[in-house]
């Protein structure tokens, strides 16, 4: 049972967009503390146009204590095999996936080497984090594209394959920004086995094993449609509206925690019993950034 | 029990907002069906600047073969005593209270003998409709006020009281197209007594006695806190991000039903028994429009 949605050993940080780099970095430093002092890798394979993204990344880092980070881009899917590139990994503690397009992610990376790196380091313990569509891109099923700001429309959805880091759920970023709901309860219409989860910006999960704690600024929706009675996304005409009844759906803030194999949120003593049941995201990182001085 | 949450016998049709004027306006011809040959008010007390919205509301019904419709608008309070305004009611079978601020509507007409003219047509079986501003002036308990495209924050909400044709429910409109679930789930936190409906553009609910069917081109979003096992709304900072635990959510499309003292879905032909359960609002629209050539 243990082994139902995880498939490697490290903690992944999952984020949904737009992480504070500059004020309290409560999501960056999570990222931090589970490096063990190993090398950062900012895989930026995401973007089409990468420049900017590693320069932003390393300053936020190396402002919190973070100074072995390297780049990993790939341009072409070939560039997966260069010993120059896998050298990157050398020494690292975790891989930290930026924002772009999630089908980049999988596609230039799906049964690579370079993915066999990165699941190695996970696998080893390393932390592997990823923001936006490096989000989308943690679960075996990710969302590529559906739109905002709408009910969701029967023929309006596009999955894939993504990494696979965590199973049976699908995940969603810049959720409430974007009023991403619709297509979130379109994507678990679709198998309810999925476990629907929308991330706000500056908001992240951090999961380990069966059990996810929320940290950030912002909410965590999980929608649940295992006891869904009724929907019409496979009787539906495309351009119909979704329809679905009895969906359970729970909003997560900080210090929220949710166990996945029983779908219910925990209360924030409960879950990962590495922080204190009182502390919060905030006060841990005013700490840390104390202790720092 | 029939009248916990209706006072009045005339259907409502409560409209999410920018419905259709010029295609097959579904839900121009359900208000009109109801007006059973009488005048149709339109009120467009929300709108500081009413200038149009009659205008274009008098093409749209006119084209559907409405043709006694007269415009109220109040721009004082001190007005709502003129005889020649509460003229205006006479031989009414509806009244439609067009888009713009909630707050005009319930501050310009409350306790009012405008307002008691509406109730009297009401009462006596006629249609009360309203869009956008209008939908949320229908509740005892409306939204006035807070953010849309993010999870709510404790602080960020504005209630007021409506005009109370339907109880313990509180309407957002533009729902899924300005990302409001945010605020509707924080709405709800402040009394799981109250179920939040939240109703797209283009969509709407057309209510009797205790029951509601959902006509239109968008979703209706029903939010049921009533097994809500925890919410930190009275406890949380004015910032900090709603956390809400176990709500229930239905999206319903066109045809689908609503039981709001079982607080469940109900299939399309066990709600209002005045149309077949195979027959949408759309082919009514055609049915209708074939009917009047």
């Amino acid at each position: 049972m243990t082994d139902r949605r995880r498939v490697g050993t490290g903690p992944l940080v999952i984020i949904g967009g737009h992480e504070d780099k500059e004020g309290d970095r409560v999501i960056l430093h999570e990222v931090a503390r589970h490096l063990r002092g190993g090398r950062l890798v900012i895989a930026t394979v995401a973007s089409h146009q990468p420049d900017g993204y590693f320069a932003a990344y390393r300053e936020a880092f190396t402002a919190i204590g973070v100074t072995d980070l390297v780049e990993l881009y790939v341009e072409e899917r070939s560039e997966t095999h260069d010993e120059e590139k896998l050298r990157l990994f050398d020494g690292a503690g975790g891989v930290f996936f930026s924002g772009g397009d999630q089908l980049r992610i999988s596609s230039q990376l799906g049964d690579t080497p370079v993915e066999q790196r990165v699941r190695a380091i996970h696998e080893a313990g390393g932390v592997i984090a990823g923001t936006s569509a490096g989000a989308s891109a943690m679960s075996d099923t990710m969302l590529v594209r559906g739109s905002s700001r709408e009910t969701h429309r029967i023929g309006d959805l596009h999955l894939a394959p993504g990494l696979g880091f965590v199973r049976d759920v699908i995940i969603d970023q810049h959720f409430a920004e974007r009023g991403r709901i619709g297509r979130l309860l379109g994507a678990v219409a679709q198998n309810p086995r999925e476990l629907g989860i929308g991330i706000d910006e500056d908001t992240a999960i951090v999961l380990r094993t069966d059990r996810f704690s929320v940290i950030g600024s912002g909410g965590v929706y999980v929608v649940d449609g295992g006891g869904v009675t009724h929907s019409n996304i496979a009787e539906a005409e495309p351009h119909r509206a979704l329809s679905i009844h009895h969906v359970r759906l729970h909003v997560l803030g900080d210090g929220d925690g949710f166990d996945l194999l029983e779908r219910r949120p925990a209360a924030s003593g409960d879950v990962g019993a590495e922080r204190p049941a009182e502390e919060t995201a905030a006060d841990r990182a005013r700490h840390q950034d104390a202790a720092e001085l």
